[in-house]
């Protein structure tokens, strides 16, 4: 597949990738979005040219919206129609690339645009399902002889977070102020976190409304998935151990999780399915699945501080996981929980075997007893004031990129 | 003060309450409601009427909802003129009590009517900040000696819980399912929880929307919380234990909450302050505060089997809480975590110290060990199916009553 809009071999926004997000153009106008190279396209008015007339289901403008709920919840018979349509209108010779007016009033150069938050998110879900990070925490804080809890491989251990306080990559973030406990104090003292964290993270969005008592098992769950984000879930460390225990992470997490302006179906990610690891002991018959539920997504980490160049951190990939997004999925429903469209359930850190693919400073650092060395010569156990962290993911097989481009974020100092 | 409309002395909805809630009125109009007495007003056609035309910033019939959120928003100086406007035409020969016309447009009887869930809640959290609960489940599941965990009395414990799953009194609830672990059993099966549980919460519910990285201190706390519900935390205690180390409550509790219909405003439940109790040892300044804020608000928890009577099998009250609303919320946004109009934020369990003053079975038969017997000749250790648990609250002082009518739930086999 080639189109007429030219971009380069690496850019993560190939033809083959089509993703969706929300975009301000030129400072005024608001509307659903794709993007192929540095292109970005306001779908909004595509659809009143009408090139979407064809695609049955498609009955009203959703693309003339502040988020792409309304959207992702047409499902997806109409969702991938759309995607397949517009990979269509890109390729050369298509009717849209000699559509002269079309190009000039839809298609718009990324300086030109700025992205907002996609999604409106009813509930977020975190969960905690590499087996590497939980062994690592595990190691760290409890036993290293016995890292995992009896229950992480029975079942995809997970909590709800706050979803008022996810935002858009660029957003800046003040860095939390809380109770932390001194190990050498007797009280708790206030103050702003001194251990403050990234966890790189990817996260799915669900794209129907569930009755309370029903259920979304695993056959079915890839079908109520539109698509993933880049998920960076900032932690306050010493604020979160202090509180914890025992009802979970609250102050340590709710000050802001930051995600990908680009949503990447399901669909585009087809080509880079791989086996999810085996699960042993075997898997109660609910979270039991057929055929490949992992994929080979990788992921970088860098950290850049204020003036700074980039330093890559982390190197990891969503494959690793232990928990596929159907089992989480299919965990989630079991009691009869209702989901709602917009819902991000997130991944937990993304860590792998090798200490360059730890998912977080905590880990990278263990514990802040190796800090970083930065390329200015500078060190790092936590992240420091206007230290900015990017998080990067793409596929890549057969000459084929599809990727998520960037999640970044800037922390400022506390109020 | 009198009203035209005549109530029993007894009566949650006299004219000092006025509460708010969304109704359906005759099958087929929804529109936001009060009551008094067992007459519900439909404030929307009084709206059209007439009756609010001298308030101030009142310039949309924000009745004309589905929910509360957007007459919630306007804000305490426009709620309260509501809710005063409100209380002064029930009086004894107010102008509406001659309007025959809007009596009997704006006026139902109960049994015309259908309450709806009062509020869409953007997010909810779950306190935990009876010291009565957290001592008994202390002693229950950790360290008799050392009840309360170290962080308890320096800071209101909590957790975010699922916002999708809150419904209204009066919705069935279907039996939850999903993976326990019996004592003596290496590995956990799937079963449906067998040990259902209630808990005897109230909620308080924001006014406002603030941005990330603000605070809201205890000293403008009251100002932001538009008002009160009883609140059921339905809890599967065999999947809670199972699932609940090391990230908190999950499936164990996303199945359901279910709220009171009717929202009473903080206004209303003014005569009725009492102080918190002491706080030893005393707390970071951020969460000092001045006056009485807790309330004195009479509890009372009632099982009713399938075609059985109604037991009375708790008595508490909301005075007892550790931690009052204003450090609740000054804690929860201290890190700079926003809140939204209709967040719920919840008591978690209300016990006191006499054993009938438990909130919860768990409580009541400490772990099963003490069946409750019921007058139809029956046992208890846990809820069981067609179970109805019903929850009521009140104040009351030198003649005034205010109350909250009842939050109820049926439960329902598994599906």
């Amino acid at each position: 597949m080639k189109s007429f809009i030219s971009y380069p071999s690496d850019s993560d926004f190939s033809i083959h990738n089509i993703p969706f997000g929300v975009a301000v153009f030129n400072k005024q106008y608001i509307a659903c979005a794709t993007r192929i190279g540095d292109m970005v396209i306001d779908l909004a008015t595509l659809y009143d040219y009408g090139y979407f007339n064809e695609i049955d289901g498609l009955n009203d403008n959703v693309f003339e919206a502040y988020t792409l709920n309304e959207f992702i919840e047409l499902g997806k018979p109409i969702t991938n129609a759309v995607r397949i349509k517009i990979q269509e209108l890109l390729l050369e010779g298509s009717p849209l690339s000699h559509d002269e007016r079309s190009l000039e009033e839809c298609f718009y150069q990324l300086d030109q645009v700025k992205m907002l938050m996609p999604i409106h998110v009813p509930n977020y879900t975190d969960f905690y399902s590499s087996m590497e990070h939980a062994t690592n925490v595990g190691k760290m804080f409890r036993d290293p002889e016995n890292a995992l809890l009896p229950n992480w491989k029975h079942l995809p251990v997970g909590y709800h977070g706050r979803a008022s306080s996810i935002v858009v990559s660029g957003t800046h973030i003040h860095r939390p102020c809380g109770q932390i406990k001194p190990v050498d104090a007797t009280a708790p003292i206030f103050s702003a976190s001194k251990q403050l964290d990234f966890e790189l993270e990817m996260g799915f969005i669900v794209n129907r409304n569930t009755e309370m008592g029903t259920r979304i098992s695993t056959a079915e769950a890839e079908d109520a998935i539109f698509g993933m984000v880049l998920f960076n879930d900032w932690s306050a460390r010493d604020i979160q151990s202090w509180e914890y225990v025992p009802l979970g992470p609250f102050l340590g997490k709710n000050f802001g999780s930051t995600i990908s302006p680009w949503v990447v179906t399901l669909e585009a990610l087809e080509p880079f399915r791989v086996p999810t690891p085996k699960q042993e002991p075997e898997v109660l018959d609910y979270l039991k699945f057929e055929g490949d539920k992992n994929f080979d997504i990788q992921l970088e980490v860098l950290l850049k501080p204020e003036n700074g160049e980039e330093n890559s951190i982390c190197k990891s990939n969503f494959k690793y996981m232990y928990w596929n997004m159907a089992q989480q999925l299919a965990h989630h429903t079991i009691n009869g929980c209702n989901v709602e469209v917009g819902d991000i359930y997130a991944s937990g850190t993304i860590s792998g075997k090798s200490p360059d693919a730890f998912g977080s400073m905590l880990e990278l650092t263990w514990r802040g007893q190796n800090p970083l060395q930065l390329k200015d010569g500078s060190e790092r156990k936590f992240i420091e004031d206007n230290d900015t962290i990017i998080m990067r993911g793409f596929c890549e097989k057969d000459g084929v990129r599809v990727g998520f481009g960037e999640v970044s974020g800037t922390i400022l100092p506390a109020i």
